[in-house]
């Protein structure tokens, strides 16, 4: 048992890649082990090749290891940048090869593909940050944030993950050190805020029912 | 000028390499000179390198030449299987390398790209023809379709194409022959309604204010 941390940004120093940075350190304090995927850095390949349609098809060793990753995750953060409303393609195909049927999901209903999905994921919480360089009104009124939608509801509800925080951190182009910074804190406060463990107290064989010693 | 066709699937049997096929000869039964592009079949790479963030790069031979041509389209058609609410990854890498800054659109009243987008693209129409395996009622109440904003207003409006029509095919996966043929017959339709060039009625030199020859 892990969390997943997938970022597709294609620049080692950029504002994406110290989100990411800031929630493995975050993470490893809160003492889960993590499995972080640097997409650009590894290599993905993105694209879903014909024969991955089927469903049954034997996977490339590095594919079917995501797979399994992600199909135990305990939790999954997905770090990346809002380019035209929608991840940028290395992401895109993490998640056409990744989150598959029979790995995220499941078809009811349906034998051919057409019926209802049923989520397979076993990770319970899903957190997105992603950055932009379009004001949230804008982002908002004129664009609809396709974002919130397509990972709220068409992947991470689909596949079974019950709760989801999204953060878009902007505009990122003309911030400041500072204010990076306090997005920085306030990553670490939204990673601690959702993965944080129950602390158990420790109940030290006390009976209230007992006389105080 | 040309009417620029892009399709985004990795099998040569779909139902989507029918629609494109279908367009093409459509447009060229229009005079249309047609740039057809089957992202798949040309091994296009949708991974957009750092360098090319710069927006002053020397780009590569085939992205500058994909650029060219769809800055000076005089239509846009782009067809493509619906996955996770938004196109397959090879496709979103065309968008994330060829729908460039100086391209595609410039930003007003910012010169670090946190302005207000203007379009630069000079096609009047843009029709997009999505397939999927999903019931439309539950595409639009559970899944809220987001490729409609995505294509619509974050992608051709931001780029200036001002006409845009969608047609969502399904499901596609328990379609029968018929219905598959009465869609690529609606195809034909749709091409011609959008791509009809306006004939020109000649005149002869016939002047109303004379007396009749």
């Amino acid at each position: 048992m892990a969390i997943s941390v997938i970022l597709g940004h294609p620049d080692k120093s950029s504002f994406n890649h110290a989100i990411a940075s800031t929630v493995v350190s975050t993470l490893r304090e809160l003492s889960y082990q993590v499995n972080f995927h640097d997409l650009y850095q590894e290599g993905f390949d993105p694209i879903l090749p014909a024969q991955d349609l089927d469903r049954d098809v034997a996977l490339p060793y590095d594919i079917k290891k995501h797979c399994d990753q992600i199909a135990s995750a305990e939790g999954i953060v997905i770090i990346h940048p809002n380019w035209w409303g929608q991840p940028p393609a290395i992401l895109k195909g993490w998640i056409d090869r990744v989150i598959r049927p029979g790995v995220a999901y499941e078809f009811l209903g349906g034998i051919n593909g057409e019926g209802v999905p049923h989520g397979l994921l076993k990770a319970k919480t899903g957190l997105v940050f992603t950055t932009s360089n379009t004001y949230l009104k804008r982002e908002l009124e004129v664009f609809g944030d396709p974002l919130e939608t397509i990972w709220k509801y068409c992947i991470l509800g689909l596949c079974g993950v019950k709760e989801f925080y999204r953060r878009q951190f902007g505009v990122v182009v003309t911030s400041t050190l500072d204010q990076r910074e306090r997005w920085l804190e306030e990553t670490v406060d939204i990673v601690t805020r959702n993965f944080s463990r129950q602390v158990e107290i420790e109940d030290n064989d006390t009976d209230s029912l007992g006389e105080p010693i």
